[in-house]
């Protein structure tokens, strides 16, 4: 059974929203993404976002980008946390789908990340499962050391090469 | 019956909302005003809106701040025009309201108006029924003459006080 | 007899502008494109926006960048609704032209869309005109019928093919 | 034992974090607020985020303005969800402190929630304890529902007053 | 015969616009001060430009706010220079106006100044005329040198009382 | 002898500043091109700021990117007018430029144009010349003839094409 | 001899500017404060700058508001470093200054503190001057611990009053 | 031993950071270039940042991008000062990543420089170091003599040229 619900208003958020899935995915948490409009099916979005603790949903991974209502609207309907990803814009960068996420008024809060921050999202939600599975939080534990033996190893070739040989084989 | 619905997500909202509220009542416009939170109670504001065509609303006006989802959502099942209305915000002066109503996704425009242009949006609503009514159009007209009355009245006052006596009568 | 008058200020405005025609013409709806600067060409400006009435429009769609003055100069003579489009700009992404086409004054509104809203003008034209024509309201539901296919259309693609071929066909 | 961390690194923010606290305390959840300074006293924060697993702390709610790192170096110590909230400041308004805390790198994650968001970040870490705690989680239903009959009573004394005397009686 | 129009498009606007002509009289400089509104008054306004350069107009200076019009419209119909003066705005600080008067499309300059400048509009007017008129350059020199003093004379004073006694006596 | 200097930091900056030459060897107007950093140069730049008047000039324009102090400190040494050309910055669209050459304090004004309006920085240059000669407006007139006439043909091309193709042609 | 040199354009500046004198008082290093405008005294800058050195300036604090050329035009003359304090500004917050400030372009860096950061731009001087004095890098040192005190002195009383009592006796 | 440590979280930013180096290099000054996070490294950075002045570091150069937290939180730690270079973002154009550098709490400044500034960073902390080395001084002296030459070869070769031929050989 799913814990993690994935939706997206458009399948052109699909890339980002795929680095949340192939984060949990990594973590081995069970998901199920979909692609519902807010704006273009408000019925069906309505159906989903009520439906989502039954089906045994423990958080949503929401994107939008531009007027990003689909993370606010889901964190009206569901009673758990919605984690928003605001989608970057061509003309505005993204500002506008950040403020539309993370300005929620008093009572409504969507757990906001950075404008992109696909794979932020997925971690975020695996956090909070790991709050109460102890196995999930050791694995966590071990991707952060996955991480920083990643960056070691990238400083290691650097005091190896020097800077500019570093550039020059990038 | 109403022919405009004036909507709002909190009576913070109101004092701009009812500067709409008061054009329509100079032009004889029947409007309802109602607060609904769309994030607070999602289901009666869909009740609301979905019933809004039935009401005999023609527009609907819906002012909100922040990550102002109202008017958006509006759009996604009122099948006439959406006039939104930014709020004003205390920390980034509306910016985040502004983009959250404007930059709405294609397919569902909102229908925007300036921050805190509570008055604007009363007169676009009776601008778009003009469309079809030729007495509200004069009346519009009229409105507009008053408009210029105004202004050149103040020039006048200029010319004869000249700027110094002026600012020291305000 | 054109009911909407779409106007642009400069051809490169054209593409954009072309979306408003492009769905005005899905909607069977008659409109008149112009290129008119209200800078470069102020009295020809003037009799464009002073007859618009006359030759039978009842909305006028006008697309600028930058200091974007046209919508809000027709705006001032025209007296049924405006529709403003701001347009993309390749050094501050538009913002420039979506303030100074949404902060209008009292009294003279703009009904704005999203930065490059083309196709979101022509859709608020036609559910300003759906208001007083029930033909055209029933098309336009008609519209969001289509628009809801496609989206679930995608959807069953995705439930279909998993998120990796989804993208690997994309 | 405390179940939620809530930091500052200024007494200037007690304001806010004291609505996170206040919500927690209506949820019945322990908490334990402390001030401490990432900038000030890098050694004692160390030691803060570091034990704060042990402590059974299962969420960090930390809030900062400007240059506000304090959420984001939670979250580099802390492996289970930091929730952060941006300060609104006197000169920018607290886009500073919304971009240093939203804008984290991949790997990192803040939960940020809206600029002087308090309450919201008390919700937001009740219902992260509450993807585990059926109780918890009726609570925060019950809470819904209260906001929803806030809501419905304003709008109930509007249709009594009429927005003039309801903005008399203001 | 005024060789300077002042244009405004609202008393409100008048202490800054004020500033440009305290400026201008100080000068000797012969001006016109109007209020004209091209957004309520169009015609009056149309008719204002076309006309100012037979009144012997040199110079217009436009001062505006918000969707801030005036200036570039005024630029549109007069063939010398139009200085535009963006007036601060309550909710976006004034870039709203800013953006509307200095972002001219090719061909319409607008020579901007600072927000809420209205005393460099006065002189930049002065500096425009003095391109050909030595005696006034004669006095913008003199003008000069009055501002140097005036910093040195605040100098003077801090070197005598050191800066906390300086603060005191402010 | 030229009556125009036209100054930029560096060479990076010459297209748009040719922009401005361009059109003054269009209206026949004299002028000088350098190439002068007020920050590298600062012995260099004030020479030539100080003798600008003595060589004849009667408008300095200067184009600067980033934190663009050459318009300002020319301002600050020139007694007549001051153009300013923003450049567009990689990073910030420009915004930057723009900010540090418009918000000059008061006593100081700098002239400023469109981020990048070169072209618009000679207009104004050649329309402050033409307050005191008639020669040079005549040509100005001409010159918006012309700006009319073109767009004018666009139009008439649109009217026979269509915007479809029109659009196919370009 | 002074070690460092204090300058500000204008007497408006000068609160914020003490905050630096006084840091640099508790540290007992010497330094001299002057009231210079790079706008209106250019020429009396031009020395101040050049003879800085002379005069046995190691460092400069240089604090400007809106178009903020002083901090930049310092570092064009002065061969040490130049720290730029941003002031805050009624209209934009501070974001012109802080932009004219710290985009300097390739060659000329100013070494900018925080929006209003007078006491910054002290602390910055003398962790500067500390590079070479082993008893400034001391006091520094202490003065560190000092700030730590002070947040754990106020973290103390909050666990022993709570946040309640705490806010209560603000 | 090296004088200077050059310190980046991710090998994305050593193309920026190199420019400090290579500065450094060319004035024959030691430096130390690392990669680490202090986000994915947490124990790693405070050990680095604790032992640098151990190491006889003087000044840290420190780039970061996004919500940059590497130079503050090295201010923190280290008593002498740390130069921050906020990196360009794809989103925001790296107004996030100055904000997150520049606007620091009272006590702990960080010497910020323009978004991408690597060269000024280097150049900076040459700066920093010649107020206690007279040769280095001279070598910085030197350095501006070159970028004055430089400057003006360009300008000799424009003089010769003309713009039009200048571009052309570009």
């Amino acid at each position: 059974m799913a814990k993690v619900g994935i939706v997206m208003g458009s399948d052109s958020d699909m890339p980002i929203m795929a680095q949340a899935a192939d984060f949990l995915d990594k973590m081995g948490i069970d998901y199920e993404m979909t692609i519902i409009s807010a704006h273009r099916e408000p019925d069906i979005f309505f159906n989903y976002a009520k439906s989502a603790e039954e089906k045994g949903f423990k958080v949503i991974i929401a994107g939008a980008g531009k007027a990003a209502h689909l993370p606010g609207m889901c964190a009206a309907l569901f009673p758990m946390p919605v984690i928003g990803i605001p989608m970057k814009t061509s003309d505005l960068g993204g500002v506008d789908s950040l403020y539309s996420i993370v300005q929620m008024p008093s009572g409504i809060p969507v757990a906001t990340v950075a404008i992109n921050g696909g794979k932020n999202a997925g971690i975020l939600a695996a956090k909070i499962l790991a709050t109460s599975d102890p196995e999930l939080l050791a694995k966590l534990k071990a991707y952060s050391e996955e991480m920083k033996n990643e960056v070691a190893g990238k400083d290691e070739k650097l005091q190896k090469l020097g800077h500019k040989e570093y550039l020059a084989q990038k």
